[in-house]
């Protein structure tokens, strides 16, 4: 069993999360804000990868007070538990996410992360070592199901979301599409890694719902199995 | 007085033109394919960069027979005008879009083309001189209205997309997107190039259609000027 993953994220029309620089500018407005807040609220954890808390050190908190008392009321934990993917433990001890707002922490490591740094990291968040060298994210997943997370939102980056589309790990992927060009050839976007070579391997979507949103454009899609 | 500039182009879901590798890849399906068939018959020129000729040899004709005699009995060529944007002249001489199909030809080049090159691709072309080293876009397109072309249709590659929105120069972004996740952080994508880094210099879009087409979504944009 492995968690229900749905990716979410805000490019530009142009297909990238950010600048070239990997400074995160405004891409969506405050409709996507909180469109992404309910969903956040929704899902049992939220995982980002190590780039994105190393360049925006997020949060990933519950914004809206009425979320937040939802959860609350429905027996869970004001925010979902956020999980980061940081293969060499790299995360740093006051990361945003590991002290803002109440909630679980899990970082997920693997077993060539420092010893003493994880003894560091043991203190905010629980640490699940999964993989050598680079993180597994098919076993991280199933632990993952195994300590009770059924439905997972993953915020970024590129890096981390190439990887679980390579295992083909995602069920939905959600796009809002933002009214601006940034352009830039080595600029982060959805998917980064090596990709896909053959067409036959490419990861095949089926669209399940298409909207305005803001001054821009929301695509959900669904992975085909 | 410069053309106006339609810059279309399929895309996967995650925003990439092609694999790592360039191969050119089925990205959008057989309405798609009509549809560009018509935009490109009503507009009085198509243009590519070299990247795009080299990686696809593209001959850039007008497919339907239908679209083909509308405009010939509109007094126009069976062809709108083909353009390479091609700094240092490295076209080579057997390209299919020299070849293939009546219609004018027009490479446009930089002064650093070397001039034996240049004599060659003569015999298939008109050739424009724009611009010290890489081609000067703004000059071009000046050129290409005095010589009569009022409507441009730009196919790529990103590095020229990206040229065109760097210098303002793009009335209209038509981006086709695929069911399909490509990956890779090094595939090409919409605009490539350096990119813009503040977020006062971002190309600002206004959406004016979107519709399913085939298994994807066809999102028509406007710059704002």
């Amino acid at each position: 069993m492995i968690p229900h993953v749905t990716v979410n994220l805000a490019m530009s029309a142009d297909g990238k999360l950010s600048t070239i620089e990997r400074r995160q500018v405004k891409i969506s407005g405050q409709n996507d804000f909180r469109r992404v807040d309910v969903l956040k609220a929704e899902n049992d954890a939220i995982m980002v990868g190590i780039g994105t808390v190393l360049a925006d050190d997020p949060s990933l908190t519950v914004k809206s007070p009425e979320l937040k008392k939802n959860r609350l009321s429905g027996g869970r934990d004001e925010n979902p538990v956020r999980i980061i993917v940081d293969s060499n433990a790299r995360t740093p001890c006051n990361a945003e996410i590991l002290h803002k707002g109440p909630g679980k922490r899990i970082i997920a490591v693997s077993e060539s992360a420092d010893p003493e740094k994880l003894k560091e990291l043991g203190k905010y968040a629980d640490l699940i070592i999964a993989g050598t060298g680079r993180v597994d994210l098919k076993l991280l997943l199933e632990e993952l199901s195994a300590r009770g997370i059924r439905s997972l939102m993953v915020e970024g980056g590129g890096s981390l979301i190439w990887s679980l589309f390579e295992n083909n790990l995602v069920n939905e992927y959600y796009t809002c599409i933002g009214n601006i060009i940034i352009g830039g050839s080595s600029a982060p976007t959805p998917a980064d890694g090596t990709g896909f070579i053959k067409e036959q391997d490419f990861i095949k979507l089926e669209l399940a719902d298409m909207e305005m949103i803001d001054e821009g454009v929301l695509l959900k899609w669904k992975v085909k199995k």
